[in-house]
């Protein structure tokens, strides 16, 4: 068993569920014979390449202290969109990290972030095995798109689709107070998958209640159906919902975004692009001319941990637990995944995958899980996301805000 | 003691504990010998008008659908938007109004809601009094807004203090990744008083983290001035924050979405109407150049019962009792209060005041709340807000999200 010390650093956009994986990381080494120290990178690879690290055996002192890391949203260590070049580019960047792994006697790295951090991971796993020395390097996947093949779903997805479950059924309840028709128009992030949007149905399936219509960017976005879409639900009761991606594209695989808005300009004469539905809300307010409004679920569809999924952050911990169990056993340039071994009662196990069979491709929504009309999805579709939104995940409150754990670096 | 029937309707926009005011009053209602049936008016005073009511005695049949009410967002009997005529006026509407008293032996008027409800209590209580017909009529305020005079704060406004709060600390979190420099502007709701966005600073004192800044309609906004505040700001850290309510005004007295936008026309050609977090947003990209983004926190502000206040949700349900209570004593044609007979410890009392005393004020942050520069709250205002955040009301999760109370109209 390879013995030393350990690093782990955090890279791209925050989740709910990112800090998790980051304490079951931590924990894992903490419980490792392999592992002697473990240090945390403050924003990626950048904090390596910077000597920004902290020794995380001192920083994490309870178990409390894990329970608070892993209920705290964002990136506890901070982030980086740093990618590294490709080997015999730019090897300084190499050389440079390298020295940093022996001077500090690294040899696990482990790295939770998106498309990026999987990168590096097959890069500075390569680099290794042709320079003598020996490190495990291995990835762990975060994204709230849920949109990497390869895996079941990633960890941060269901606690975004937790939030946007949640704000959708109390938003349908405040657009069905009044009995004037009004179309309210819910904007949900992803623009290659719709995987969050789809999330916007689950109360549908849970509580009977659901928006009008979703539609997502798997399907192409015809503007003119969509108008008679929201014309027959408003025949049928006066308060139409509605969900849409922000990816949502024509059959000429422009925006909506960008093909409604091309005489839009703001005040200093710039072409001002606003939001999906933003455009869909000016597109119905002048064909209908009813009372519309657009709302934006916006960033806190990735960082409301205050109602994030249990099943998503006991996920989070355990594959950050099993890449340090995968490591110390031998394995390195690998990304981890879930394997789905049950449907009902739903169970999944942590698995690897080879970086290369992964990166730069997106998992959409399957067809399947698409109505016919391309408005609305399947109950098949919600039956099988589901499960990532169980249980409430503990929220450690205090004087009415919630408790978070941030790991500052003090230089 | 008068002995009958009694309605309660609610009005106005939706709150996240409209409805356990609802419960309170129903609650008060059942307790009371001098009521016999309770009935619910479905879209406020329109159903008494339409004969949409339901016999509430038959509808909450449990101690768990008084909470399941309690922590239902929005306005579970419906709302509206409608206000009476002047007596004298129109008598016809108050004719049909009190036939349906009659015909119901209504003596109990209980009426949630905003400015247009304490006017229709305010109102159909003097025609009674000229009318011959003994009814006793109670409104009981809830605004997110706080901005009602005559009582400490108003229920609903402690809900979605919290969620704004939440809300704030998450983005804080989610914004400090990056070492990029880059400026968040959130807006939050409030037209002439800044209670809502004074809310975004309650982290600061709890738990030491805060936006940059806090810009309240009670001060003209000065965009140059706002300009320096960004640039200072961002000369201390490279992640800024910044809470603006969406009634921000210049010295001239136009809103800033008015003031910065006169070019921007949509796609239609009709002049673009945005908020005021995206014409800031639009200011700061001008003349700062930095990476920026708005938020608009939206409708969730007055509907996420899953982050209520357990502070906000018992006092609803206090004053709608209260107002049972003292409506079977005799009073009529008040607003319940809160009267707050103690910092430390907090504690309020219920109470009544009359409604001419109210109607038409706005109560605003009072100067000695807001800081010297204009560009953020005191501690003395947030300690002074603090105690309705408190505690989490109980949610009802089942297969991962709440569940609602919903009273529908049956026919």
């Amino acid at each position: 068993m390879l013995k030393g010390n350990a690093i782990v650093g955090q890279s791209g956009g925050p989740t709910a569920a990112i800090n998790a994986t980051l304490a079951g990381v931590i924990k894992g080494a903490f419980d490792s014979e392999a592992i002697e120290v473990i240090y945390g990178a403050h924003n990626g690879v950048e904090g390596m390449l910077e000597g920004r690290i902290s020794n995380l055996n001192e920083v994490l002192k309870s178990e409390m202290d894990f329970k608070l890391l892993a209920s705290t949203p964002a990136a506890a260590l901070g982030s980086c969109r740093r990618k590294l070049p490709k080997m015999g580019e730019d090897d300084a960047v190499y050389e440079k990290l390298f020295d940093f792994f022996k001077k500090n006697n690294i040899r696990y790295f482990f790295y939770i972030g998106g498309n990026d951090s999987m990168d590096t991971v097959a890069k500075v796993s390569a680099y290794a095995a042709t320079h003598d020395y020996e490190i495990k390097v291995m990835g762990v996947p975060k994204t709230i798109d849920n949109d990497v093949v390869g895996t079941d779903h990633t960890p941060g997805y269901g606690s975004a689709a937790k939030y946007i479950a949640t704000s959708m059924q109390e938003i349908i309840r405040d657009c069905a107070v009044y009995t004037v028709k009004a179309v309210t128009i819910v904007e949900i992030m992803g623009r290659d998958a719709g995987w969050l949007t789809v999330a916007a149905g689950l109360p549908r399936i849970i509580n009977g209640v659901g928006p009008d219509y979703i539609y997502l960017p798997e399907r192409d976005f015809d503007t003119e159906k969509f108008i008679e879409d929201v014309k027959a639900a408003l025949e049928k009761h006066p308060n139409v919902v509605i969900a849409v991606s922000e990816g949502l594209r024509g059959a000429d695989g422009k925006y909506v975004g960008e093909s409604t808005q091309s005489g839009a300009t703001d005040v200093f004469g710039h072409k001002y692009l606003s939001g999906t539905g933003k455009c869909l809300e000016l597109l119905v307010k002048e064909k209908l001319g009813c009372k519309v409004r657009s709302i934006e679920l916006n960033l806190l569809q990735r960082c409301a941990s205050h109602c994030a999924s249990k099943a998503d952050i006991e996920e989070s911990l355990m594959v950050g637990a099993a890449a340090v169990k995968n490591a110390t056993a031998g394995v390195t340039g690998k990304m981890m995944c879930f394997t789905r071994t049950s449907d009902a009662p739903y169970t999944v196990e942590p698995t690897y995958a080879d970086i290369d069979k992964i990166a730069n491709q997106v998992r959409e929504v399957p067809a399947e899980f698409i109505n016919e009309a391309g408005n609305n999805v399947t109950d098949a579709c919600l039956e099988y996301i589901k499960p990532f939104i169980n249980g409430e995940s503990e929220v450690f409150w205090e004087n009415g805000l919630p408790k978070h754990f941030i790991i500052e670096y003090k230089g």
